[in-house]
């Protein structure tokens, strides 16, 4: 019978879930609700809800499912799976133990925390393929990111490595929503992004974007049709993205940088720019055989990860 | 018979080098010029008098000497001990294969970067003995790094990690020596210290640092004697040098951090500024078991970490 891994990702709106082959493949995947607003034991019934699905999914397809991997925000002791670390997305969160919720499962399961998933995804089956050492990153609303060394998760002394968005970006800049100073992620994220492309489009007024109030997806596409406004708020953000990533390239010299996250959906010319940006910060000999590459598995990165996170 | 582990830590004037027993002790210890201006076979033929020089020592201390290990400023390919990136420290140094240099002693001869072998020796016998996971960081004229990751030495995919000096610092801030904008290195490194209290010792009408040339052993002094420009100047320095390695604990999560080179040596009461700095920035679910301690080897670590690359 074939084996396969199933995975969860529990997002602060939806579940997603699905389940892998060993090579990868996905065999079946669905999203459901989190209704995380019920509280913490309906949130526990839905992830062994989506727990059952998965096994009868497995079932149907001929699989054995041999394992299932949970995707979580927040920071997750691994292998235990216990929750140690608070996420604005849950309410109530720390101290759950993630795998405990399916000990009268017939098989085991791991948690992590979701970007290290992503990261695992990427790094095993996505645009990291093939690699051992990459930097993970996903660019939205918030600036996340995963490290993957000698072709392991890279976790850290308390499960909290990665946190790529809160290095300094402008020593005694702008105060981040931690309250920190000059955090890169108050500078390159969505909201990062809106408030440029603002910017631009008071100052260039041929510009789709005038007057709007503008949101990622429609800035994305101005800068792929050319608009000059988007183009320099895209261009902006690429430049400083890709320094802060020449800045991690210059200390930890991966094979691979792969960019995740809803702007990873921007498109090859956002890729490019951030791209050239990395070149021209990092050292040329952390860049001459460095892949710098767009995400491979989009909104399905966190349950495939997680599904990842038993296989090998 | 004991066995014993042979270092060498070439720098731009000195060779130092010792035998180490395999529990970390000094059994004996030598400094000969380098002479490097005289050309790469006068110092290849100096490297190899340092190695009979440790061969007769750990027969004169009843030792059998296992093996050597020679750190170099450069990039070093490991472990074929290949100079593979120049340093101006050096001329015509790259492409030298330093492990071939003695290819007729009856034992290996393993080489590695120099600020990797400072970081090997701490981790192993220093300031991060016991610990897994750290990030070893020297301040003086350069600011140079090494990343120690699951017990080993994390080199990159081209042998060029731990470039802890040239990690953003201020977007598009001043140039650094490099040509970079606003890289760590030109803001905390011993002339970003010179620079500092020259403006405050105008400032400060009672400082004994009035008038002076200034270098980095003075200010030091002054500090530790309570000089109000010292402590101004070293403060800066302290706080900016620890919110970069709180920014480097809140991505790689370390164990310990250790803070070695020539700027180390100014004092407990420098670390502790630099320690409240890096609380100050670090994520506390990353700083609640975090060691951060002032490296204890000093000028000896090159060549401790060297022979260290032969043991365990």
């Amino acid at each position: 019978m074939t084996r396969c891994y199933g995975g969860i990702d529990l997002g602060g709106s939806y579940i997603k879930a699905g389940l892998l082959s060993e090579n990868g493949e996905i065999i079946e995947k669905t999203v459901v609700p989190a209704e995380v607003d019920r509280g913490t034991s309906s949130l526990i019934k839905n992830l062994r809800s989506i727990g059952k699905i998965l096994s009868e999914s497995a079932a149907s397809n001929a699989c054995e499912l041999r394992a299932i991997g949970v995707g979580s925000p927040g920071t997750i002791k691994f292998p235990e799976g216990i929750v140690t670390g608070a996420t604005p997305n849950i309410p109530n969160w720390v101290g759950i133990n993630i795998s405990e919720i399916f000990t009268d499962f017939p098989f085991p399961v791991l948690a992590d925390n979701d970007a290290n998933c992503m990261g695992l995804a990427e790094a095993m089956f996505g645009a990291g393929r093939g690699t051992a050492n990459g930097f993970y990153l996903t660019v939205g609303t918030g600036i996340g990111g995963a490290l993957i060394i000698d072709g392991h998760v890279h976790r850290g002394a308390s499960f909290c490595a990665g946190e790529f968005g809160h290095m300094v970006f402008v020593y005694n800049g702008v105060k981040c929503k931690t309250g920190r100073l000059g955090c890169l992620e108050h500078y390159v994220n969505a909201a990062g992004l809106i408030r440029s492309a603002r910017k631009y489009a008071r100052k260039y007024s041929g510009s789709v974007l005038r007057g709007h109030k503008l949101d990622v997806v429609e800035i994305f596409d101005a800068f792929n049709k050319g608009d000059s406004a988007a183009a320099a708020a895209v261009g902006e953000n690429a430049e400083m993205l890709g320094t802060a990533i020449g800045s991690v390239v210059n200390l930890l010299n991966p094979e691979v940088v792969v960019v995740g996250g809803g702007m990873s959906q921007g498109g090859a010319g956002y890729i490019d720019l951030i791209r050239s940006s990395v070149l021209k910060y990092a050292f040329e000999s952390t860049t001459l055989n460095l892949k710098i590459e767009a995400a491979k598995f989009g909104n399905d990165a966190g349950w495939i990860g997680a599904a990842c996170l038993n296989i090998g």
